[in-house]
């Protein structure tokens, strides 16, 4: 082990930007008989890539002037047309005026802590919670307090439990940072009789919304509940993301924001990236608009589907008594809770020697809880794999 | 006149987000008959599009499951291999290992400055500097002491005076922010002999070294001076652009850090943005690897210096007495000085009457000054337009 000394001039933000679990387990899933249930990358295998290839072709030979040029800050009208028909596809009405075109949801979401928080603020997130977002969070200086969830969601007599608790520490809270369909890790969705009551206590509590729905286009029947966005957009950060619809090589995504936001939050992505990429905008401008983007993901909904349900059957065949799991709806994963008083880092010592691979509960929260927690994730392997991947964590969960 | 209140519970660093005056001028350049001497876009006629269009489609339709995928956090191996080769073409030699590629070169400043300064810490820059840096500083709430520059670049002399002055009054110098080469907004190039003194300045004081270098393969005579990173790679954060040699619509930039930098430099990337674009990267890749790039960039040198020169030409023929400008060697701009008792602001209230419009002087400052000075950009207009903007500007300093 050597030890890496910072550069000695940095900034007290530097220490918050740690390395994430998920990483360390890249080189071990890339070894060769290892199944990974680690990552949640999209299966781009739906994709019509021969269609894909000609539109960008088009794009640059005909239109490559401004589709290689600087763009607009607030990204190109194409792609902000083409976010208004994806929302639109959820049943979300948006006010054009409110998107933020940015390079990846990841970056909307760093804006928008960076215009939210001071250094010490607090965020409240659902516990677990993703974590790209607890990495933003501490780069950025700000304190995340989880709120308990069920398999309902976020409950909200555990919302206003924790702001009073919070409050009553004498903490500022700005904000609380939700994934109401799919959650990652979890897989659970908000259900819908909360969502308004979420909604409500945070406009009374004087608490922003960062509602984040990279997976709600994904559920499994095709069903969507009301977005946290519709419900009070004036207090709503809304994050989208092509990356799960689309493909996320391209890195765009786009935050719809109150009114109030949208000139600082403009300015903060110019000086952040200028403009995401004009290219990577027109070709889901054309894609969305042109092609038969629906159906493609009529396809990979039914994929992730036959997915997912081949991680349950496995589960009920391998999983040892005592433990539990989510049952998604929709979306990319699974969480796992372990029998009690197991360890979810000594799973992963024994799955790691099982040749499988799964992210720890730990990872996904900010204080330490998640031991007897990990996630599996299933949208990239096919069925036969992840039910030996399962298989194969289940012997470690029984042996570790 | 509206009134934008921001939403109430915006951080501190939100109010440093402010409208650049580039940006005020979009909408006017914008206007038929107006020649914009304002912008500094390159001009992309000299690209091969139909090649480019080849080989995004070729990228997409043989390896889209990875263009189109999430990428590495450091980069494609090909980008930085890309950036390898575009570095070695300006004679600077780079350690592969310190190579950080960005959502463009302006997402490596904002990263840099991120890990570099707490709220308050000083970062010094030549005195005119570009706008998008004074942007990333006041966002990240760095506050700008501007050092003066004379016809070879930042005077060591001032530098060193500057220091002194900034710790007497009890304030942290992080780092100095440069750009050496054909510097936005005075054209001018910092002289050769000056490399090592300012070096050896920042060593002996303690501060680091932000090196933005853009536009350093434009130099109308092919000609390249030594790089700060070359000269002490463990103090010099380097800056490096695909921008102005490839195409900004791409956005892929990359940075080149000290050893001690590079760890949290990658994990704050990948919490801004996850990785850049990698179809992006890959054009880059296969453009810089298998196509004519340098005999482009030939092609471009030879369009801007014909321009730079029509400028020139113009200025002598127009610009009323007691006006001065810079003779820029490469690069996209040249600054002017207005004569003694000149607004640059009455001026451009002319000059928008006579349909041409530049960026005022005091964009470039953090404080204030560059009252008597203004911007012309030679990057994008063809010579005749040049010639006739510069002769309405001519006018227009006359009569305000």
């Amino acid at each position: 082990m050597t030890t890496t000394l910072d550069f000695p001039l940095f900034a007290a933000r530097a220490e918050g930007y740690r390395p994430s679990p998920v990483r360390d387990f890249w080189a071990v899933s890339m070894q060769p008989g290892v199944i990974s249930l680690a990552g949640g990358n999209p299966d781009l295998s739906v994709l019509p890539l021969g269609e894909l290839g000609d539109v960008a072709a088009r794009l640059v030979a005909t239109r490559g002037l401004d589709a290689l040029q600087y763009g607009a800050g607030k990204g190109t009208d194409g792609a902000r047309a083409a976010v208004v028909r994806v929302m639109d596809a959820e049943g979300i009405a948006v006010d054009p005026d409110s998107i933020q075109i940015t390079a990846g949801s990841q970056m909307a979401l760093e804006l928008v802590v960076k215009l939210l928080c001071d250094p010490g603020d607090v965020v409240l997130a659902e516990g677990p919670s993703y974590v790209g977002a607890i990495g933003v969070f501490a780069g950025l200086e700000a304190s995340v307090v989880h709120v308990p969830m069920d398999d309902g969601g976020l409950r909200p007599d555990a919302l206003e439990a924790t702001i009073a608790q919070v409050r009553s520490e004498g903490r500022r809270i700005k904000a609380l940072y939700t994934i109401p369909n799919f959650h990652n890790p979890t897989g659970i969705t908000l259900a819908a009789d909360r969502r308004p009551e979420i909604v409500r206590i945070c406009a009374d509590a004087g608490i922003a919304i960062i509602e984040d729905n990279p997976y709600g286009l994904l559920a499994f029947d095709g069903v969507t509940l009301p977005s946290l966005h519709d419900l009070d957009p004036e207090n709503v950060f809304y994050l989208g993301s092509f990356s799960k619809i689309v493909a996320p090589g391209l890195r765009v995504g786009w935050a719809a924001v109150p009114r109030s936001a949208r000139r600082r939050l403009q300015l903060a992505a110019e000086a952040t990236t200028i403009c995401a990429s004009v290219l990577s905008q027109m070709i889901i401008e054309e894609y969305v608009t042109r092609h038969d983007w629906l159906g493609v993901l009529d396809r990979a909904r039914a994929l992730y589907l036959a997915r997912s349900q081949a991680v349950q059957d496995a589960l009920v065949a391998h999983a040892p008594a005592g433990t539990q799991w989510s049952v998604p709806r929709g979306g990319f994963f699974t969480w796992l809770t372990l029998p009690e008083g197991a360890s979810a880092s000594h799973v992963l010592d024994a799955a790691i020697e099982n040749r499988v691979v799964f992210v720890p509960g730990t990872a996904f929260f900010a204080d330490g809880q998640g031991q007897g927690n990990l996630r599996v994730a299933f949208s990239l392997e096919n069925e036969a794999t992840l039910a030996e991947g399962v298989a194969r964590l289940g012997a470690a969960i029984a042996t570790a």
